[in-house]
């Protein structure tokens, strides 16, 4: 396989240094709208694509199915706006806090998560 | 390397059958805490991992560095009582919402996100 993580990227060195990718050079990034909460859906992010979404406002992700950029909404008119970025503490997870335009899904929902609900045993702290 | 993706499982078939993992027999599962919509970490699972977190109200990884299931909290007592669990539209992520006790990141912060905000343009959607 290519190795995607070479592709020619704007994004700050310093930041990149703390990145730690997968073999394809992508990093799952969370999407979340910034005031209600809600996580949205999750991507994948490589150099550049954070570069975008650090740089334009307009979160921008790797299509791993395309093979090429994608900034959230181009398309179907679902931006997200961007309001906060961070890493975690280890480099490899982003999290995005958006404002986004209607669904974030492209099956029409809200969420991607909103259809596929697992029955689980609920657990319960212990009384302190 | 090994396929992990050939660990025995006790996960029901129909949601095995529905999952989208990566060469390790991996997907990603993100924590948001069930009543703030905190995100607080994003780990890994495989079938058996999902399995043992839909049926016994903790959320449990597959740790990759120590390679082996990682009951959150058994060691540091920070547990995660699973509220809930989601398969996202295509079946390659998980939602878990749970309630957290104490920090959930490693760092002792809160979330995983907590320390590593990085400096982005802010997007206002236009207006309607």
């Amino acid at each position: 396989m290519e190795d995607m993580s070479e592709r020619p990227s704007g994004l700050d060195p310093k930041i990149a240094a703390r990145l730690k990718r997968d073999p394809n050079g992508l990093v799952p990034a969370i999407a979340q709208q910034y005031d209600t909460g809600e996580v949205l859906m999750l991507a994948w992010m490589d150099d550049e694509a954070l570069h975008r979404t650090l740089t334009t406002g307009r979160a921008t992700y790797w299509s791993r199915s395309r093979q090429e950029y994608w900034v959230k909404g181009e398309t179907s008119g679902h931006q997200q706006w961007v309001k906060s970025v961070a890493l975690d503490c280890d480099g490899d997870a982003i999290l995005l806090k958006v404002d986004q335009v209607g669904p974030a899904c492209h099956t029409g929902d809200r969420t991607c998560w909103d259809s596929d609900v697992l029955e689980a045993v609920v657990g319960e702290r212990p009384e302190s």
